[in-house]
Order: structure tokens, then C-alpha cells, then sequence
């Protein structure tokens, strides 16, 4: 692969942006990637262990003459970094972000994006539990979905080039406006990511079921919970205030099924159970159909972890 | 191993009878299986694939001189399949099942225990996605946790034989009276499939987010809760309508902490979710440092699955 962008700047250096880097050198789509943290310690550890080419103090220094800036850090933290680099951004240039909510990302950066920049908002579908510089790895991306969110104004072939991007970091890309982007994402990501918090909460905080006893029988549906239940507080506090009518709207739909199925529980309407529970294993099928999960017993994990459907 | 029980009655032959069959046979523990299942298409399956070393067309006819008998039926199911074997029993038998309630199942199996047979339940906390007796696989309890729940005048010398057996099957054994198993199960199982089922059904039935977008983008967190709500609605109705208190209670915390939650998105609290979302994470690292999950990146999985935490 031949070098797209010459310059690229990260602003932000957490699981995202440090998997970028790592991504775009294995892929040598950037000529030199130069990269800041609002933290000082990220920044030395990013120092440490070379992450960038370059570690710059201040957001500013850090897009001066990049072709491409990727904003990689919080939601809510959005407006704030753009405030700070606007008028050091390159004429020419492409900006873009990470967030995972789009309206309120661009309502925030916006206003800061000179005239002469394009300003193309995205976001990856990717991430583990795990949180820092210390946590990217170049195949995060791959055969991950990468939604890209034009503006009316964008330029097609400026558009091509940050596609083209992220397909060289392994990512598939799909187009799509930002309120209906934000409406998917809390179908599939943020109302779960919700729900699954609510549960581990309430499972710490019982009387009469220890911890302990939790964390040990955890396998038996909980554990999937806690995996999403451990992702970074400050990212997710910002998807939820900046996703806010969407996530209530499905949140309101979800409480409505569920007092369904409790007073159903409640009067012993077996059958009303049995249609439900019926109904949810087409959808299962769809997603093994296309491909994005294992129909495996095991689910493609270790012989140890096969038990999450048994009661 | 040596031979545990010169003869094993497996009654019901979906996933877990069909586990324990080729379990057993791994570990060379029973002399010979018998197995019964109330659909005929079942038992052709059986016979077809030699499941058992003798399928036969009642269940009574089974039991006959088995010195083990297990119920793997649904709970629902469980008291009239003890009526029909309790005159069949072998005397000094050993009567157990796997159902994933106990409070109801021992009310509806005791009535049907003869004096000179020992009753005693278990629940191994194991299973997929998938039933039926093309299902089970040797692997299936490997480090997997089974609980035992011994009566009060269960002879110590029987309670080990079942124990003894469960953990040459590759299984982790606890001893736990019913009521208590019923509350742990509810908080580490029951409600958090409840919560899955209708987090899918909700997807299923949204207009302005479609199916193929659901299947396409679940892997941002969705994807979790459609494997555990991929799982067999008749079992699944048996023990919402079996453990009906217990989930019940759970679910009432549940809806309390996930009103407390919408509320703070509503009025742009960050503190509270940022404060909640830091404590749930901790729950997690135990269930790591238990080795009930691993830590790795992607979660075991191959690499087309690693993107279960990103908004």
C-alpha cells in the first residue's frame, strides 16, 4: 500500500488512536504520524514506547502540515480539542474524529472547522475493554465495520481518501447520515452497553447473593454483561449525555417489552413467553448468516467458556 | 476411570442428555446408557447417531435396574415424568436431573420418590445455543460448574457418588441448598437472559432501524445478547415460570437502577453515570482474576470478533 496521507495527527492516544497508529504502520498508508494526550503521562508513555513518530505537548503543534487529523478522544471532549487546533489546521486538510455519537460531535466541532478544511466525522466500530496507549494493536479494524458521516459540502474525492483509509486499516466502510447513524448505534450499542451496566450493578449490590458467588457462577449469561459492563466510565457517561434522545427512545421501548414479559411471568402466560423467546432466535440466525459471530457450541472461545445459554 | 454406575438412565435427549452420553462414555464411568425421549423423531435421532447404547419407547421401560437416573427434561416437565418412572425405580437407585430451577423441581419430583430411592438434584451451569441430541458434545461440563443440592436425609455415601460422577463428566461440583441456588441462578442467569430476549425483541421491532442494520452493526455490543437470546424457549418459559419469585425480585432491582440511570441521561448527570460506569468495572476484573473469562483483546475469539466494547 502506497502512502495516502504524509502527515497524520492523533489527537487523543487511548485504545483507539494507538490502534490506528499501530494499523496505519502495518498497512504504510502514513508518511508520519504525529500524535498528542491532554494527559501527561500518556504522553510519556506514548514517549516510551514509540507509539508515533512524534509526541507533541500542545494540540496545535500537533496538526501543523498533517493531511489528515483524527480527533480519538471522548464525546464530550470534542468541542473543547477543536476550539484549541482550528486555526493551526492545515489548508487542504481533512479532519475527522472517532466519537461514537455523530450529531452532537459535529454540533460541537463545527463551528471551528476553517472554510478551507473538510471536516468528515466517523466512526469505527471496534474496541475492547481495555483502555490507553498500551491497549491498540494493528487488527483491531479488521472486518470491522467504519461508519463515515459526509457532510452536504464534502468533497467526493476527499470522502474517497478517508474510505480509503480506513479500508488500508482493515475496516469495511459504510456511508451515512448522523442522526440516522446515531438511531442505529443506540439499537445495537448503546442501549445494550446500558442495560448491561444496570445489570452488573444490581449484581453487586445484593445482599443475599455474595460476590463472590457471582463472579463464580458468572458463566452462566452474567459474564457476557460484564464484558461490556467494564468499558471506559468517561467514554460511555459521554455517548449516553450526547446520544441522549435516541437512547431514551429505545430505552422507553425496551421497559415496555420488559413489563410485558414480567407481568407475563407474574400471571404464568407461558405461551406469551414461549412466542417471545421463539421470535428472538431469527434474529441470532440473521447474524451468524452474515457472517458476524460463530454458530460454534463454543462460540470460537477456549473449551473453558461454552456455557452461556444454560440457566 | 472405573465404572461408576453399571447402568445410566438419561430421561429427555436434547443437548445436555446427549452431553452427558458422550461424556460418560469419555470417561468410561457408566456400564451402560439407556435413554427415553417423549418425541419419537427424538429417539430416531438417537438410535440413528447410537446416542445411548439403548433408546427404549417409555420412559418407565428406561429406568428399569438403572442404578443412576437423570431427568433433563425442562422444568416444567419434570413432575409428570417422575410419575411416570417412581413405581420403576430400582430400590437404592439414585434419582437426579439438571434443571435450571430446584425449589420447583423438588416440589413437583418428591411426591413421586419412592422411600428406598435417593433424590438428588443438581444443575450443571452448562449449555449453547443449541439443542437436541445432534447438540451435545464430550467437552460440554469440562471445568464447567455443577451444583448439587442434596435433600436432608441424602446419605453422605450417594451425595459423593453424584459428585464423583459430575466431576469425572469434567465438571466443578458445589453443594447449595435449593432456595439459595434458585436466588444465585436469577441474579447470574435468569434475569440477565430476560433482559436479553427482550433487548432482541425490541431490535426486531423497530421501524426506523431496520433488521439488516441490526444484524450488520451488532457486533457494537448487540451481538452478546442475541447469543444468550438465541436459547430454547421452552426451557427458557419453564424457568421464568419456575423461579418466578427469585426473578421476580431481581427484576424489581433491575428497573430501579435502570430508571435511576434514564433519569441522570435525562438531565445530563455525568457524574452519577461516570461514578456508576467506574464500579461495574471492578466486578469484571474479579470474574478475570477467577479465570471464568479471559482478558485477551479480543476475548478468545477469532480475529473477526473483537469489537464488543466501542460505542
Amino acid at each position: 500500500m502506497s502512502v495516502l496521507f504524509p502527515r497524520v495527527a492523533l489527537i487523543g492516544l487511548g485504545l483507539i488512536a494507538s490502534s490506528i497508529a499501530h494499523a496505519a504502520r502495518r498497512a504504510g498508508v502514513a508518511g508520519e504520524i504525529v500524535g498528542y494526550d491532554v494527559s501527561g503521562d500518556v504522553r510519556d508513555t506514548a514517549r516510551e514506547i514509540a507509539l508515533c513518530d512524534r509526541i507533541t505537548d500542545t494540540p496545535d503543534a500537533a496538526v501543523v502540515d498533517a493531511d489528515l487529523v483524527i480527533l480519538c478522544v471522548p464525546p464530550g471532549a470534542m468541542g473543547s480539542v477543536a476550539r484549541q487546533i482550528g486555526a493551526a489546521l492545515k489548508p487542504g486538510a481533512i479532519l475527522s474524529d472517532v466519537g461514537s455519537t455523530k450529531r452532537s460531535v459535529i454540533d460541537a466541532v463545527m463551528p471551528y472547522v476553517p472554510g478551507n478544511v473538510s471536516f468528515i466525522p466517523a466512526h469505527p466500530l471496534a474496541g475492547t475493554e481495555h483502555s490507553g496507549p498500551r491497549a491498540g494493536f494493528a487488527s483491531l479494524f479488521d472486518n470491522r465495520w467504519c461508519i463515515i458521516v459526509p457532510q452536504e459540502d464534502t468533497p467526493a474525492d476527499r470522502l474517497q481518501m478517508l474510505q480509503d483509509f480506513w479500508q488500508a486499516l482493515g475496516a469495511n466502510t459504510e456511508v451515512m447520515d448522523a442522526d440516522h447513524h446515531d438511531r442505529v448505534l443506540a439499537v445495537t450499542s448503546h442501549t445494550p452497553h446500558l442495560i448491561a451496566y444496570t445489570m452488573v450493578g444490581v449484581a453487586d449490590d445484593l445482599g443475599r447473593v455474595t460476590d463472590s458467588e457471582v463472579i463464580k457462577y458468572s458463566a452462566a449469561g452474567f459474564r457476557d454483561f460484564t464484558r461490556i459492563a467494564a468499558s471506559d466510565p468517561t467514554m460511555w457517561r459521554d455517548v449516553f449525555l450526547n446520544n441522549k434522545d435516541a437512547t431514551l427512545e429505545i430505552l422507553g421501548r425496551f421497559t415496555e417489552e420488559l413489563f410485558a414479559l414480567q407481568r407475563a411471568i407474574r400471571q404464568g402466560d407461558g405461551d406469551h413467553l414461549h412466542a417471545y423467546f421463539t421470535r428472538t432466535r431469527a434474529i441470532r440466525r440473521g447474524i451468524i448468516e452474515a457472517g458476524q459471530d460463530t454458530a460454534k457450541p463454543n462460540f470460537g472461545r477456549g473449551i473453558e467458556d461454552v456455557s452461556e445459554s444454560k440457566g
